[in-house]
């Protein structure tokens, strides 16, 4: 694959984004690498000896967090998430990273990689860190949803889901919801239901909170305003619960050595339920899957989060307009 | 305060609940508890000598979870919970608890017990038992709300958090919302929004799914399906990440010998997100509150609910009152 990623995109741009991406780039011998950006400002965080698959692609600077981003896109068209989207749309890129304004991913996105045909709307499709990982969708793209929508989100859900987590089987997908029986939740939820179970994707109903990790499902479908809300209450309460067994187990002699036998066990839990293994989400229902990292990324989520695109594609696009044609009853 | 307790409701119940209740009533020597239900099945679970303050008031068996609640009530008017509520409504009781069919003591309070006057629907508000605990609403009584529902649940859980807490100013009200500008979210967050701040309740704005425990709010108002989700999946990830400490801990003997000792210290950050610690919800905006216990209520459960809905009246349900007409313009 061909990854351009928005190397000047993020709180810690370029450093962490170039580290992050020239990692990835060695553990990536097959696919090219294209660093997106202001070439002065990329070239000091080259290193050494750079890997034959990475190269610097001219660009201006990163659209900022608090731009309106459809307003930065059409002043400075050469941004440089700007040209990583362009890269998608000329074919010369087959995904773009950016760990920059999300609302500019999306705005890029939707501008100038283009939507897939049946699909009135994008959806954020993030890792939920959890015991059992689940694909949660939409994250945050879309805040007001219709049925169809949620049935697109099924869709692409599970496609990606069954190559990004390597499943045998088609991904089973859950619509989150406040109770278990078909007639639960809005009106939303409860035509989505509807939609869903007679798509012939392989459905298992309506999943409660307190489910999500359980392993029931694969993909967790809602629209983008509660899928926001459940992933960042997830992060928060995993955070400060982790907190709260660190601040017991260090409060106390007796603890501060027994906790030192299990700060390398909690280090592991914590390294479980940590975003960054993950690294980004992806925006979905676009033509060329876009990675959108955390804001915060550092070089280890960078890589991340180019690793797990990687291995989605390739043909990822292609099969996902094939899903979305073939449950409207259009012709593949 | 009068304290009527279903005590045929819930998964555990009548032998849990009568020892919670009997318990709460020990240490409530001013307060009068109602145990509502067949006397022949209460009696059973009485114990030795029985606190003056306990008495015994007749009813028919409970409404089952599977049943329709509006039809349960409507064929058998003296189920216990039905009892329970009538006894608000006569103001022979000041508030009724019931850890049975939630649906079932919603119709109950409002059927029987009856809306607050300016109030559409009611809500549930419940503690998130985080670090800082706060109190969330709706927590899934009225799953789709309008704009005006979430300012009188605003109203009312600023009333209710205030007491319940034992604040000394105002309670700080947050909204649930995808983003910190006033901007963001559905057109529901967004007029809400709008309605709460200009309110002249003490609004501290939006809060975002990773900071609701953060201390920045008291009360956390969201329509009824975002809120049940935020609740389950508080408690689901909570519950998730403590036995992924668990396992790490006793996955090796070293691991085994050092758990010994920070076992207690486990156990008491469990205690602290562990939901039985409120014991219960409270349905806020109806003529006397409701206690809705879970439905797996130990003794400790009924007898914290029981504790926290005496220290919140006497006078609250006036209170709420005056405080919903003073906000429609209304006299008090």
């Amino acid at each position: 694959m061909r990854l351009a990623v928005d190397a000047l995109g993020g709180d810690n741009a370029p450093k962490e984004v170039v580290a992050g991406a020239i990692a990835a780039a060695r553990r990536l011998p097959d696919d090219d690498v294209y660093l997106v950006g202001v070439p002065e400002e990329i070239e000091g965080h080259l290193g050494g000896t750079l890997p034959p698959n990475v190269s610097v692609h001219p660009a201006d600077g990163p659209v900022a967090m608090d731009e309106e981003p459809a307003a930065a896109l059409r002043s400075r068209p050469d941004a440089s998430v700007a040209v990583a989207a362009k890269l998608v749309r000329a074919g010369e890129a087959d995904a773009f990273f950016s760990a920059g304004s999300t609302g500019a991913s999306v705005a890029a996105a939707l501008l100038r990689v283009g939507r897939l045909d049946g699909c009135r709307r994008p959806a954020i499709a993030t890792v939920l860190p959890l015991r059992n990982p689940v694909l949660l969708l939409d994250a945050g793209a879309t805040t007001m949803c219709r049925p169809q929508d949620l049935l697109n989100f099924a869709i692409l859900g599970g496609v990606f889901a069954r190559r990004y987590f390597g499943l045998r089987e088609e991904a089973r997908i859950g619509l989150v919801n406040v109770g278990e029986e078909p007639g639960k939740g809005t009106d939303l939820a409860r035509v989505a239901h509807g939609l869903i179970a007679a798509s012939g994707l392989r459905f298992v109903g309506n999943v409660e909170g307190r489910d999500l990790g359980g392993g029931v499902a694969d993909v967790l479908v809602t629209d983008g305003f509660t899928g926001n809300v459940v992933l960042k209450t997830a992060e928060g309460v995993a955070r400060e619960v982790l907190g709260m067994v660190r601040s017991a187990v260090t409060g106390s002699l007796a603890g501060k050595l027994a906790g030192a036998a299990l700060r390398p066990k909690l280090a592991a839990v914590r390294e479980q339920v940590d975003p960054e293994n993950y690294g980004g989400s992806f925006l979905l229902g676009v033509r060329g899957p876009v990675v959108i990292g955390h804001g915060n990324s550092m070089a280890r989520g960078v890589e991340n989060a180019l690793l797990g695109i990687s291995r989605s594609g390739p043909g990822l696009t292609d099969e996902m307009q094939r899903a979305l044609l073939s449950a409207s009853g259009e012709p593949a």
